[in-house]
């Protein structure tokens, strides 16, 4: 003659990384879900006896963690994954990345999305964050993934395969609310691709679009020297100061890369509530820089995580790149205490949120998104386990997760995505490489 | 009637990275193992009809390499693994290690290196370098998992639980040959922890011991600035100096991490034929600094990976190492062509097999030993295939390796051990921790 409320899923937890307001840890938890929401998280006793399920999932051998968010890649950019590497970078823009882009398609974008989104959910992200073109595409492959992504198409200032101009970028960029709307996964963001791209009017509708949408304005910023310098010589300020002449500096606005600032840059940002998005792997293979997250981090910035393209980086795992980013300031620092693991899973978790604007994501929470991932705790490389944060940031590689759920739905387990064969993706692999045309065989075989 | 000759295995491999002297990569392989060793590659038909094999083994959707050699760590460390970061070196030491570590008994290592072999296996490692207490339970653990290694007892000029003195430890240190001899899993190496923890006296006994038994010799060495200026202090000469004037650089010596070297200290390794041990992880952990290896290497150093231990990296995976190696330089050099990705597999092949002086490891050619490691070609993350190299060195992250063989053994595949359950790995990660005696449950439960 129980009373007790009906839920969806019951999950036992052997340890429950909250990532709340109080980084709480709790120990064989339970967790109770409901129309995709957390309904209620504690004592696995309690839980399990405050709710009648429709169905339970034992993870007591496992540490659940929220699903990380990635506030920065190219998803379709997967067609170009170890093309071309240990090049500098003009000669790799130029020789190999744009003579193939020019020849985009949707259908391309379509399969290189695919491909992108089931190596996130491979590796524990569960909402991730896109600037490229023909985003319709990226949005289908989102939707039918069952994951979730603030989309933006990328606006360049001359003619693309997706568009003629700047302002019919703009346009398409606007419509995607139309795609995206009504969509519980899936959401828009204004992203004009960078300074040297665009013109300051171009920059400053984008804007004035984002502001009138109510959504995430983004852009690369500040990504090496090379592109001050350039900014310089067009506008005679560095590229912080010139968007914040624009107007384009607000809570609003999510800035890439950050890598060349000065102590008055970081004051601007600061001041203006703006986000930064880092991207540690991708500017240290394209030795663009060392970002200032720290410095950053003390003026008050709100820091996130990105992993860029795999065509930079090569991979789209978060797990890799929260470690490189806790390393890389130890030693660029000289300083072991740099970039505590707690910090640096805030930044694919909390602060992600915040920076999107997307509330209820990146925490296990009651009423919080059922947005949650799980790694086995007796694999070898993860155990014994005395800090959670610790594991999450250093020694997990991201393929240890064996379980991702989003809004209350299991999207991959134990080797197999809910909805897309291996075999699928397979073909799409094929023809991304197809289309880029280069015969790797040809290229390596003796 | 065929008049084939027999072989043990035949395998199928779609991708075939031979690590051979021309660096040969052969689409569409076959490889036949006979007795432990490489009998034959070429292409699949040519192979096939050659030879009569007893099981054959489909890998045709897998890329295939040599197995990794990792050439530094300390197995037993993974007790340690997480249980205190984000600290100064010295708080780390005093405050969590060394007062554990005075309790090391054998069982404690023996679990310790069965969970860092499963580990290395999981992750693609064939044969790893030791430098621990103990190391007897290691070379058990070892021949149990069927991996390679190089153990050498760690010799320290103070009392430890394994040993009373220096001389005591240089006894053992001579005692594992006999432990090893007749393996042809397990070798045995000579390893002084550090110039400031041994006398020049057990120095130079330790190295003509090496010499004596024809083995490598194989210390920490230039770790940082401070054990610069230690010596310094102590010696009056830099660390590399007074090893050369100790009479201890050789082709036998195996220097570990030479983070901190001057113009000087690289001529005199190069001089000697020394062989460096490259730990990037653990140097950017640690903030030790960032080792000069471009410049080791224009100077003819050959320069090889090691993970160091779980204490201070956290993981033992050789992916990831050379993820980091390729990665930090290109950065620290402000050179995107810095360390290229065939040049870093070298590194955990080629490289090691030289520096421990084993012959026939690290390479996939007829003669050598059967080492080979696999992994899946639609792995979304690693599609699509252009250049092996870079999805080794930039893309892979080690856990999709699916397949570990040691001297035509296979000890990994899909998941299972081969010579040891999860269940029991688990159970000895569990006496790790219970050693450890940190209750990671109220340290970070709310």
């Amino acid at each position: 003659m129980t009373s007790a409320p009906s839920c969806d899923t019951l999950i036992r937890a052997g340890i429950l990384v909250t990532q709340d307001a109080e980084r709480r840890i709790l120990h064989d938890a339970g967790i109770a879900i409901a129309d995709g929401r957390i309904a209620a998280i504690g004592p696995w006793a309690d839980v399990k006896s405050a709710f009648r399920p429709a169905s339970t999932m034992d993870l007591a051998d496992c540490m659940v963690l929220p699903g990380l968010v990635n506030c920065h890649t190219h998803a379709a950019m997967t067609a170009f994954r170890g093309l071309a590497d240990d090049l500098p970078l003009m000669r790799w823009l130029e020789g190999s990345i744009w003579p193939v882009e020019s020849r985009l398609s949707p259908e391309i974008v379509h399969s290189g999305s695919l491909v992108a989104c089931a190596e996130m959910i491979r590796t524990g992200t569960t909402c991730f964050t896109d600037m490229y073109l023909f985003e319709t595409e990226t949005a289908q492959a989102v939707e039918r993934m069952g994951m979730r992504a603030v989309l933006g198409e990328g606006i360049l200032g001359f003619p693309t395969p997706a568009y003629t101009d700047a302002s019919r970028a703009l346009a398409i960029a606007g419509e995607l609310t139309e795609v995206t709307a009504g969509s519980a996964l899936v959401r828009t963001g204004i992203a004009p691709h960078a300074v040297y791209t665009n013109s300051p009017e171009t920059l400053r509708e984008s804007f004035a679009l984002a502001k009138r949408l109510n959504v995430p304005w983004m852009i690369h910023l500040a990504e090496n020297a090379e592109e001050t310098a350039r900014c310089m010589e067009a506008t005679g300020k560095r590229p912080v100061a010139y968007l914040h002449d624009l107007g384009c500096l607000s809570p609003r606005s999510v800035l890439v890369h950050c890598v060349d600032l000065t102590e008055d840059d970081i004051s601007l940002i600061a001041a203006s509530g703006a986000h930064v998005v880092h991207n540690p792997r991708s500017n240290m293979k394209l030795a663009s820089g060392i970002a200032p997250v720290p410095a950053l981090q003390r003026a008050g910035v709100n820091v996130c995580l990105g992993t860029d393209g795999a065509a930079s980086n090569n991979t789209l795992n978060l797990f890799r790149e929260m470690n490189a980013c806790a390393l890389l300031h130890k030693v660029a620092h000289g300083d072991p205490t740099a970039m505590p693991a707690p910090a640096v899973l805030d930044m694919t978790t909390a602060n992600a949120a915040r920076a999107l604007g997307w509330d209820g994501i990146g925490v296990i929470t009651p009423g919080s998104a059922a947005d949650i991932i799980a790694m086995p705790l007796d694999e070898p490389g993860l155990c014994p386990v005395y800090t959670p944060f610790s594991h999450a940031v250093y020694a997990a590689g991201g393929h240890e997760v064996c379980l991702n759920m989003v809004a209350g739905r299991v999207i991959y387990e134990r080797g197999s995505f809910t909805n897309i064969e291996i075999e699928e993706l397979r073909d799409h692999a094929r023809k991304l490489a197809e289309w880029v045309g280069t015969d790797g065989k040809s290229k390596t075989q003796n």
